[in-house]
């Protein structure tokens, strides 16, 4: 997935530009007394900004969320421990006594920064978690140094030293012939730690809660509709592995990034979001991008791409792989072409091959490569309202034009796959050619260009490479399913990973919305990964608000998507923030909600006071007004009957005399 | 429609509290130096703040959007002149010369008040546009005064003298015997000025662009998928009145609302949204209740249903009726039960029936009736979740309940029958016992009450009654269209008019977002009208901000909606943005979005200089990565072969040298 559509692609890059973020290291002031003379941004400062950064980062976004703490499942092994966010949730009392409300557990992508005992230090990077698994396989070798020669000028440069991330880990490459992709050991039947990781992760303790009578009334669930995925009752490491095997899943996870917790990419399982963060030249700064991954974990970004087009970004992409708990993918296109001034028509492929194998050996987890943009495609894209919109694209298109040939990419495909097995990266296999709008959606240049990434699909499958397949982009909602039952034909169930679609172009400054509509749909029909999109796309660099406004709005359509699809245990959260909403347990409405901060924010604009949050009827409405209190009445008449059936319950109550509500009831809201 | 589901149904009352609007009369300096002399807010001041109100919405909220004009379109009278908003268009610039744009026609519900010709005074009202259509068909006459004992009571009050409208018009009532709804002239073959208004409304010139040859780029649209919806390629009155006859469109036009514009409801038609305000005890004074709607015509509320509670409602409703160029809702319960005090067990058919001739006789255009809510479905609740949560489901089951009796508005429908045909007021038939959670949608309940709504529609059109469906509430993604399809069977395809629906539980303060998704896709599968959510849904009060946000969703919603659908002409305004996006023409982009203000301003925060508003490449990318720029070239290049067809084109391409190419194209950046 490369950059915004339109009306330039790079819009995207810089999701917190440093004169947006509200906590400038200039304005910090706090324990450590961190003052004026750190705060100046330049290379000999770095190691005290990142210092200072850290500190920030436990202020400000490692915070665990209200009433939540860090649980760890533990597997058959005690170096699989998969972390979980519980919430705890109050009691609610009833006229018959307490009733205890269980925790519930939620997906966190948060990594150790919001687990209160790891001690986080951005100059360290995370602890190693994958090391022994890979180790242990006996099929890599650590390498000397970068085989890469950019990668080697780069770190034997001097003076980049002030800017380097102190503790690079020497590179691992499969051994001469292995090759060391999920996919491969899961044909070979392997499960692999990876797979076992994330089955306990998808599954988050479902079956323990259905044996769990406390449980019972929120793991109520509609059916669902899933269009074909097999969406299982409890997800298994074996149901993992067949997926991946198949192709229908991938689990994007470097050799070369052990500090990721595994995580899956595909329709059976848990509908997913990428976030795209990214410097440019002159509005970010190296712990800028490394202080955004971490706010993109915060709000539950599953994946992020670094999608950086200014200086130093070797570099910075060091210090992200090595903090980021998620996968991290790219666009190597845009540093190759910053390695020939911008110039697309001077790129080579000898090039391009030394910056995939740089970007490999530093752990990017997955690498968009548009090698479906061929030159005879490029043509069909004339007649449309806005042509190739994407960066990736258009770079392409016109490396194809200026040199009458095919598409360096897809002329040399098969010694991209060989260096993606030989470090497990993954294929986000690029949709240069997407619609930039409405009028241009599912036209042929699009899908021609989808056919083509199914061919390559099948190649690299030949040689078990992970492949997920981007898409649009602008899709009136009625074409929507038609791009995922095309990709799921053309591109044999690869999981679909697409950038909204927005369903109108008419309402920038709201493009998360147009788009998260068009996600929440394709989510459903079938697509395992959705591109956020924040709403400065088209206009300009997202600030931290904005980053958090497509972050959550992206996890409404990933979640509505669940639902549809009738993913197991997906309404429980559903279930149970209603329960507390209906019981006016406020703090615990706030706690299971996607966004608890704002929540209360919003709350407490209205009704400031804490006693609100106890209230059992609100005080906007009073007690003659409370739909709640109403609906309480009608159990407690429901239940006196002694009846089960609650039509029977009413032809008993019909012949009763009403005197005798009137007298009990007239008046029965109750203050506890 | 009433108020918000969960957890108290009065939370959207007031949309613009006192406390939160940005320019209170305290803080107002100005032109007519209005000063702290004017600015308490009493009864006794009330004129004084209208004056003051009036100058402030010059300022604020009657400037017409940049690049916008009002124009009137006339019918076959002098007096049918129906407005559209004119968009102007700067020109493209290309190398073979300047290329005109063509003005583009929005739907424009903001009345008199973006009309810089119209003189706006809100003690006076808006002009009575519609009074002769009335007085013409001779079946009404003028009364002596409210016939409504309560309406003559306030009236009467010489307390009330300072609060309430100066220019109070007789009510009109229908002539004993007849009939004055649209239906019924409809059914009798008779196409109504209002119906031709209407017409040419939603033609929006359609035929005029289709005729001119600069709107033939702007005029490709994708079919559309319309679920048995019958679109029309134009849009006669007779159609609009065969829509109206069949009861598969309303008109909601109150023979004592003569200020409305006239609009339509129908699934067959542009899908439309309606806001909602409504003052509170506390919160909110008359002249903000009467700004609060003002402001929501300006952002494309097509209807608006004022839900007060507090007291004074009764000469509130005055004066947002006479200052209303939109049809206004209301729901008659609530207002009677301020008068028992808030004890629903209290209500009598006598004073509910008091009320609507109350409301009726001031101009109400429709009612929201909760007829549906049957003694014997209130049980069918008790299981569920969260209940009751609509406020009339609620104070209704709680009087069923009481006295062991059937539902009163059930009982006497056919006398309200009798009230909604005299004065041509619209049923909005309540759908009180709608799912306030996921886990509730879609159950025995909902759709027991949807089937005696639809009973109660056939016997509504019997007497030439006008009606629609009011809808949920919350319903996952899949189980949205189900709705549709019961609403439209069960119904008879009279209208459907939904909230939301919220696709998922989970993310209050940012539910305008999880109903925008769902309301995007009811509408595309038949909703006629969406009510709409804001962000506070929930949690608090919306502020004037809020209320931008829930109907700038919304409009996307209904947007989105008309694409899917495929009516025609909806696409016209995407292509035109997305042309001027794509040509870099930024104004043009800003002044066809749905929010010229805030698009503008997101651009601003990145790229400030006016420059960047004409630069023919985005200056954040610069030339080397601009995706236009390159597709430019592409343009250029398929066209100097001199060849339509674009494949065949390549072909010719393929055979040539490159280094032509690279001779003249590797730097093709030109700059205007």
């Amino acid at each position: 997935m490369d950059g915004a559509n339109l009306p330039c692609s790079c819009l995207l890059l810089s999701a917190l530009p440093s004169a947006q973020t509200p906590q400038s290291p200039l304005t910090m002031t706090g324990p450590l007394h961190r003052g004026a003379d750190m705060s100046a941004i330049s290379p000999t400062s770095i190691r005290a900004d990142f210092v200072q950064t850290t500190a920030r980062l436990s202020d400000e976004v490692t915070q665990p969320f209200s009433a939540s703490q860090k649980r760890y499942v533990v597997g058959s092994r005690t170096d699989i421990r998969v972390p979980m966010r519980e919430i705890t949730q109050s009691a609610t009392h009833t006229t018959s006594g307490i009733e205890e409300n269980p925790p519930v557990y939620l997906y966190d992508t948060s990594g150790p920064y919001t687990d209160p005992d790891a001690r986080i230090d951005l100059l360290a990077g995370l602890p190693d978690l994958r090391a022994a698994w890979i180790d242990e396989r006996g099929d890599t070798e650590l390498l000397d140094g970068p085989s890469s020669g950019f990668g080697r000028r780069r770190q034997n440069d001097p003076t980049l030293a002030s800017l380097r991330f102190e503790h690079i880990r020497t590179p691992r490459r499969a051994k001469p012939g292995a090759n060391v992709t999920q996919m491969h050991y899961a044909r070979k039947g392997i499960i692999t730690p990876e797979m076992e990781y994330v089955a306990i992760r998808e599954n988050m303790r479902l079956d323990e809660l259905r044996a769990d009578p406390r449980y019972e009334k929120l793991l109520r669930q509609h059916r669902g509709e899933s269009f074909g995925a097999s969406l299982p009752h409890t997800i298994t490491a074996e149901f993992v592995r067949d997926e991946v095997a198949r192709g229908r899943a991938i689990i994007p996870a470097n050799i070369n990034h052990p500090e990721l917790e595994p995580m899956i990419i595909g329709r059976n399982f848990r509908v997913k979001i990428n976030t795209n963060i990214g410097n440019s030249a002159v509005s970010s700064s190296i712990v800028e991008e490394v202080e955004k991954m971490v706010w993109s974990t915060r709000w539950g970004g599953d994946t992020l791409m670094d999608l950086s087009t200014g200086s130093n970004i070797h570099e910075t992409r060091e210090w992200i792989l090595r903090n980021a708990p998620v996968p991290i993918g790219t666009v190597p296109i845009y540093q190759a072409l910053e390695k020939v001034e911008g110039r697309p028509e001077e790129l080579t492929w000898d090039m391009f091959r030394d910056t995939l194998i740089e970007q490999a050996e530093q752990g990017v987890d997955y690498f968009t490569i548009h090698a479906g943009v061929l030159l005879r495609y490029v043509p069909l894209t004339a007649e449309r309202i806005t042509g190739i919109v994407s960066r990736g694209g258009s770079i392409l298109a016109k490396w194809c034009l200026a040199h009458h040939q095919e598409n360096f990419l897809y002329s040399h495909f098969g010694e991209i796959c060989e260096i993606m097995r030989a470090y497990d990266v993954s294929f986000s296999l690029g949709d240069g050619l997407r619609p930039g709008s409405i009028a241009d959606a599912n036209d042929r240049a699009q899908f021609a260009e989808l056919e083509t990434l199914g061919e390559l699909t099948k190649f690299a499958w030949e040689q078990d490479v992970q492949v997920m397949i981007e898409g649009p982009g602008h899709v009136p909602l009625h074409m929507v399913q038609q791009n995922v039952a095309k990709e799921l034909k053309d591109c044999y169930e690869a999981p679909f990973y697409t950038l909204g679609p927005l369903i109108t172009d008419i309402a920038p400054a709201y493009d998360h919305i147009t788009s998260g509509i068009g996600a929440a749909n394709i989510g459903w029909y079938g697509t395992a990964m959705l591109c956020y999109v924040t709403p400065k796309e088209h206009l300009g660099l997202p600030n931290k608000q904005d980053v958090r406004d497509g972050i959550v709005t992206y996890k409404i359509a990933a979640h509505g998507a669940d639902l549809a699809k009738g993913l197991p245990g997906a309404q429980l959260r559903d279930n149970a923030l209603s329960k507390a909403r209906f019981e006016f347990r406020w703090d615990d409405q706030f706690n299971l909600s996607l966004d608890p901060e704002r929540a209360r924010e919003f709350h407490d604009q209205t009704m400031p006071h804490e006693s609100h949050k106890v209230a059992h009827f609100c005080s906007m409405c009073g007690p003659h007004f409370c739909s709640m209190k109403i609906t309480q009445d009608v159990r407690d008449y429901a239940q006196a009957q002694q009846l089960e059936n609650p039509e029977a319950a009413l032809e008993v109550g019909m012949q009763e005399k009403s005197a005798e509500f009137l007298s009990t009831g007239a008046e029965i809201y109750r203050q506890v």
